[in-house]
This record gives structure tokens, C-alpha cells and sequence, in this order.
């Protein structure tokens, strides 16, 4: 174990979600403890932060507004989507870095984001390496997605399926009020993997979900949907209808592409998407005589703090606190992990992944967990997501509304040579 | 004040609440404990279940599924939209009404709902005056859209609003995380009164709220609102807008019907709108450069009991358990409303309207609560509409997911001629 004595700084990548801020506590409060660690900076939306030598001084926050980050939604510090070029092509963002690094003597790198981001931070320590700058890298997880490589689960899944789960149980109450029957089509976010989707498996499995799920693991095809469909419809006149906005047709064509031939063109021939749920809702309009209602979670989905998972939230902030441990103790060049214990009681332990081997794979719902006709969740599902939504977490309440954290975001200046 | 011995019935109507089952909660609950009511019964899909002969026997309920109502969105019974004919142009229904009441003795009839709901029952209740049918007439009022006359606001409305402001606040945070700007646009329900929308100003009081907002209350212009959008986004680069689903333009068309010239028709010649938020993000995508989304909150916003407001759920038994109490006092012919007490804190009283002053008639957002630019609400708003939503109530939670009540719904028979 050898000492690295230098500031941390941490940046937040990709979509948000419910619990990217618990992380950042869990990486904040924990970098605030450790006395190698002589600064803690936070990167305004992410590695563009630190190019743009944009990051606030963690250390003039009011802890308690630390504390509320576990139940803040969203990425406090503000997200980005910007790809590092390979260093071999370009190495003008890699120079920025390490100049940037030189500068506040940065030799703490966490970066919190799912595949992409992950991809970043592999970047950035196989750079750092490369050119002999100590520098101690770690990935920490996130994406409601659920898609990262290596890991159990990913920190984001549980509050964003315990809001699916929820909101389709709401949902199937009000979707079967009236007697002459109902086709609900709910879209689900997840592009390539089913995770999201497929928890509206829990909403059935606890009694009120949607009769037919459509995850993008297989090929959807439009006629053995309309006849799934109006089979239900025939026999029990309500149906709900959860999709991925990511199913593709057998030829790898997105089916909400296929609004593209219906759509209108805007003056500059662009066309305007009504997106999945409506290119589905237009269809079952066209070829049933049934009421139709599409419905999309949209961002609601991976926002909802209030309606987070407790083990998710900690398992966020855990995973914060671990990639700082691990760090300071000496580990680099690795993304934190969730590790499921064996057992009847769900345990999840840390453990540690290369960077090189989780950046830009994606994790999907595995074949097998999906049901013979293609359209549910075998039990194997519920058992693996189940105790991810375990636990009720929400944000104090002001006046039955939701106190979430105020940071001042002072902006970090050179620091002097010794603290 | 006079005794009358008989059934009671109890019918729920219109669009589903989060608190519409705990006004049936009230009355059951109620009804079951009065001595004078011999029998409790529970109308399927509301005065339809009545013309049908199809209705449940509430006595045979587990009181802790009662119990459960209270938190368990929607309408348990099943609700319906139907209109009765005036009695002087059609008596068919009402005869067959006045049969069903005789042959099971009903003598007590309570309907939830809103405007039309009490038209309903205004008119059941002077035909049964009229043919000399003793039999006591009460509606319980609810509706999201809180704009029912009579009353100072309406069950169900604290709730929505609840949720709406939650769940902007959440989204506040979420549409503003990248540093390219977005414009979001919310579509909220609400067809001719603001109410449901002008809740997006309690997010705004709580810190996090929309930039924008459009009530029904008052005419939409097209330009007006891309120069404000467009102002607030040069300024700003992030703006939220929150807009009514009933917006129309100065000559009463509806500004979803603008999406008409645009839209895809299919076969048959129909429309195929993509709703408000829709026309609106085509519309800023044509006119902007911007990044723009639409979010509709659809049937979350009515039925999300997980994000109640404790006062609207305990106002919503007590207008149930009120409505029997009178009835048996020997009220007759009211709905069932609430007064606000005067005084710096918040109580309401139950009073009682007269049906035939209630019917049919709507209650707008006052003018004056709008702001100059009508794009905001006034404190009177804020006044008002924030008490409503104080207190948290969610159902009780099994496997962290809600746990719904489940009613047996045993089919009521003809009963022996005494109890």
C-alpha cells in the first residue's frame, strides 16, 4: 500500500438518475475524511469540467447539504456526453488533463456514468499511466439502464424499477375504470438492454402489471404483436402493454422508426417522431376498433427520487465511499462492482472489475429469463430484481414537497503548493 | 328530523382519483355502522351498475380491504360516463331506476363524482321527489380538475396536485443537467379549468418550477408563447414550460387541434393526434434550434396514491362519512362540500349545497390569480392550493411495492323484505 498524498476530483457522466447524487456523497463525505486527500473538487458536467478547469471546492459545501445529495435526483454537479478521442489519434484533451492534474496536483480520478463513461475513465488512467502521472483511477457505476459489464446490478436500476413498478400498479387501476375496455401501451426507457422494462415483471408479479412486456433482447414483429394483442383484448377487453423504446424489428429496424412513414415533415424535411408509444398507438388505431392510450414514462422514470429504493440509495453511496477506500489504500485502474452473495438473504459485496474489461460492453437480460412465448418474465428475474427495490427512500419533506440539497458550487482556485 | 329504514347505494363516477376509493371508504365504512341502513351496497360502474341490477353487497367486504380503499387509487367499483336524458324527454331510465330502488328498498343514494356526476344525481333525486319515492339523495364530491361550483375545492385535486408538483421538481432537475440548454414542455389535465396546471406553481414556490405557465382561463397565442420560450431560453438556456391540456387560441380552437394540419391520417380519414405536448415540441422544433421534450403527465397524474396528500385522503372519508350522516339525519337532495374557516390556519367544514346549484356547472381559476403576463400564478394561488397538498400518505407497502385493497365484490341478491 503506498501513499498518494494530492486532491480528488470526481465528475458525473451520462443520463442522471435517481441516485448519481448519492454517489457523489458517498465519494464527497468519504474524500472529506481522508487526510492523503488535501482537496475535493467537483467536476462541472464531468470531464468537461475538468477541461474547462470548471469544478467546485467540495470543501466549502455545508455537509448537511452533502448529506441531502443522497436524496437529490439528477447530477448535481451536471452531466455530459462527450466522447475522449483514442490518445493514439488525438492526445489534445489527454495534454489538457494531465496539465490540469499538474495544476491542482489531482491524484484522485472518480468518474461515476455507465458504459460510455466508463469508457472515459479507462481513458484517462491508461493516459495517466502511459505518461507516468501517479494518478489513482476508479469508476464507480450508475445507469437505470442496468447494462454495465461486471457487475450484479447497477446503482440507478432499484429506484428506477421500484417507480416502473409502481407506476404501472397505479396505472393498471385506472386503465380497467370503465367497462367497455382499454389497450394501454406504456414505453419504457432502454435502448439495448430490457432491464427497465422487464421490471414491469414486479408490478405482475404483485398482482397488477401489464399482460404482454416486450423487451429488446428479441425481435419484436407487428403482426404477433397485434395478434397478442387483440387475443387479450377479445378475452378481457383491458390490456396493458409494456414496451422498450429499444425493440427492434428482426431486420434491426427500430420500431419507432417506423413512424418515419407516417410522420410529418417538418420545412426542413425533418421528420417529427411522436416516439415508440405513439408509432404503437397509431397502429392499434388503425387496425382495432379498441380505445388505445399510450403512455411514456419519460424522464419520470429516472427522477423519481422520491420514490427511490433504500437499498439502492445505499448501495449508490457505498459504492461513493469504497472507490475513495480503495483509492486512497492504493487500488487504481478499476471500476467499484456489486458482487450478489450466495444465500436465501440477498447480500450484495464490493468487489473490483478492470476498467479495460467493463468500458463499452453492455449487459443485457439474459435469453433464458424470458418466457417461451417472449412477451413476460420467468421467476428467475423476479428473484434476481426483487430485493433491488427493497426499502422506501425519499427526500426530506418542506411543506409535503421535497427538500432537496442546495450546493453552493464555489468554484475551485489554484491551491497553494502544501495545505 | 325523520327515520328512514332502507338500503343504501353508493355508485362512483367520471375520471379515477387517488382518493376517490377513500370516499367510498367513508360511506361504507359509515353506512355499515348506521343502524337505520339495512343493507350496503356498492353500484358497478356507477349509475350503470344501478340500471343493470349489478351491484355488490359491501357488508360481505373484509373491513380491513374497507380499510385499504383509502389509499387505493382509482374507482374499486368501477366508474362510467353515461348522462341521463332529462326525465321529461325519456323516462326509461328512471323508471328502471325507481324498479331497482323498490325491489331492494333503497332508500339512501350517495354518488362520487364531478360535474357531470352531479347532474346524475340531481336529477335521480328530483325524479324520485317527483314520483313521491322517499328516498334520501346525497353527492360526495371529487374530481382532479377541482372545478366543481359550490365547493372550495374538490377530493382528488390535493393529491394531483401533489404529485404534479413533486414530479416537476424532479424533472426540474433532471432537464437542466447537460450545458447545451433544453425546453421542456409539460402537458398537464385539465380541459377547461387551470386548476391541475396552476399546481406546477407550488414547484416553482418550492424553488424548482416551470419558467412558463398556461392556464385555460386564458387565451393561447402561438407567437406569444415562442417569444417568451424564446426570450427565457437565450437568457437562461433551460426553460420549463408547464401548459394546460385545454389551452385554446382566441377563437375557442383548441391548440391540440393545431397539430390536425400536421398530423398522419390513416385509412379511414382519421387524425392521429399525438396530443398538446406534441403539437407544442413540433411547433418549438420548427421555430428553434433547441433541444426540446415533451412530457405528458397522462393517468399518473390521477391515479400516483404512492405521492397522496393526507389531508386530501382524510377530506375524502369525512365528504363520504358526512354525506351518510346527513342522510340519516334526514338531508336530502345536497352535495356534500367544504368551507374554509377563516384564520391563518387551514380548516375546512363541511357544508351542504344544493344539487341543482351544483350541476352542470364549472369553477375556474380566478383571473385574478394569474399573473400580468399570464404565465405565472399570484400568492392567492399559492395560499390556497398549498394547505391541499400538506401531509403524506402512500398505501402500506409489501415487498416495498404498494399493497392495494382487494375486494371480494360479491353480487348483491334480492333481500328478504326485513333485516
Amino acid at each position: 500500500m503506498s501513499e498518494l498524498k494530492g486532491a480528488a476530483i470526481f465528475g458525473q457522466s451520462g443520463g442522471p438518475t435517481a441516485v448519481i447524487n448519492a454517489s457523489a456523497a458517498g465519494v464527497f463525505l468519504e474524500a472529506l475524511k481522508q487526510e492523503n486527500i488535501t482537496a475535493v473538487y467537483g467536476a462541472a458536467h464531468g470531464i468537461r469540467g475538468i477541461l474547462e478547469e470548471k469544478f467546485y471546492d467540495m470543501s466549502k459545501e455545508d455537509p448537511y447539504e452533502l448529506e441531502l445529495l443522497k436524496t437529490t435526483p439528477s447530477s448535481a454537479l451536471g452531466s455530459v456526453r462527450y466522447k475522449l478521442k483514442n490518445a493514439e489519434e488525438d492526445e489534445t484533451d489527454y495534454k489538457r488533463l494531465l496539465e490540469v492534474f499538474k495544476k491542482y496536483n489531482i491524484r484522485y480520478f472518480f468518474y461515476n456514468g455507465g458504459n460510455d463513461s466508463m469508457d472515459t475513465c479507462n481513458k484517462v488512467s491508461k493516459y495517466m499511466q502511459k505518461v507516468g502521472y501517479e494518478c489513482r483511477v476508479m469508476g464507480v457505476p450508475k445507469t437505470i439502464d442496468n447494462d454495465l459489464w461486471g457487475t450484479d446490478h447497477c446503482p440507478g436500476y432499484g429506484s428506477a424499477a421500484r417507480y416502473i413498478a409502481t407506476s404501472i400498479m397505479e396505472i393498471y387501476h385506472d386503465a380497467r375504470v370503465y367497462d367497455q375496455g382499454q389497450i394501454t401501451v406504456l414505453e419504457i426507457m432502454g435502448r439495448n438492454a430490457g432491464w427497465l422494462t422487464a421490471a414491469a415483471a414486479l408490478a405482475k408479479h404483485a398482482g397488477y402489471g401489464p399482460d404482454l412486456i416486450y423487451l429488446p433482447e428479441l425481435p419484436f414483429d407487428m403482426e404477433k404483436f397485434l395478434d397478442e394483442v387483440n387475443d387479450l383484448y377479445r378475452k378481457q377487453k383491458n390490456v396493458i402493454v409494456a414496451v422498450s423504446e429499444g425493440i427492434k424489428d428482426k431486420d434491426g429496424k427500430y420500431i419507432s422508426e417506423y413512424g418515419t412513414e407516417l410522420a410529418y415533415k417538418d420545412s426542413f424535411g425533418h421528420v417529427q417522431l411522436g416516439g415508440l408509444a405513439s408509432t404503437l398507438v397509431n397502429f392499434l388505431k388503425a387496425k382495432t376498433n379498441a380505445k388505445i392510450r399510450g403512455i411514456e414514462f419519460s424522464l419520470l422514470q429516472r427522477c423519481a427520487a422520491h420514490l427511490g429504493s433504500k437499498t439502492d440509495v445505499n448501495e449508490a453511496v457505498l459504492a461513493g465511499e469504497m472507490a475513495v477506500k480503495y483509492a486512497v489504500e492504493g487500488k487504481t485502474d478499476y471500476m467499484v462492482a456489486f458482487e450478489r452473495a450466495a444465500g436465501p438473504e440477498y447480500k450484495c459485496n464490493i468487489k473490483l472489475v478492470n476498467l479495460s474489461e467493463v468500458a463499452n460492453k453492455e449487459k443485457k437480460v439474459p435469453l433464458e429469463w424470458i418466457d417461451e412465448n417472449g412477451t413476460g418474465l420467468k421467476q428467475e428475474f423476479i428473484d434476481y430484481a426483487l430485493p433491488l427495490i427493497q426499502g422506501e427512500s425519499s427526500p426530506p419533506m418542506v411543506n409535503s414537497l421535497p427538500r432537496f440539497a442546495r450546493l453552493k458550487k464555489v468554484l475551485a482556485t489554484e491551491p497553494a503548493m502544501c495545505r
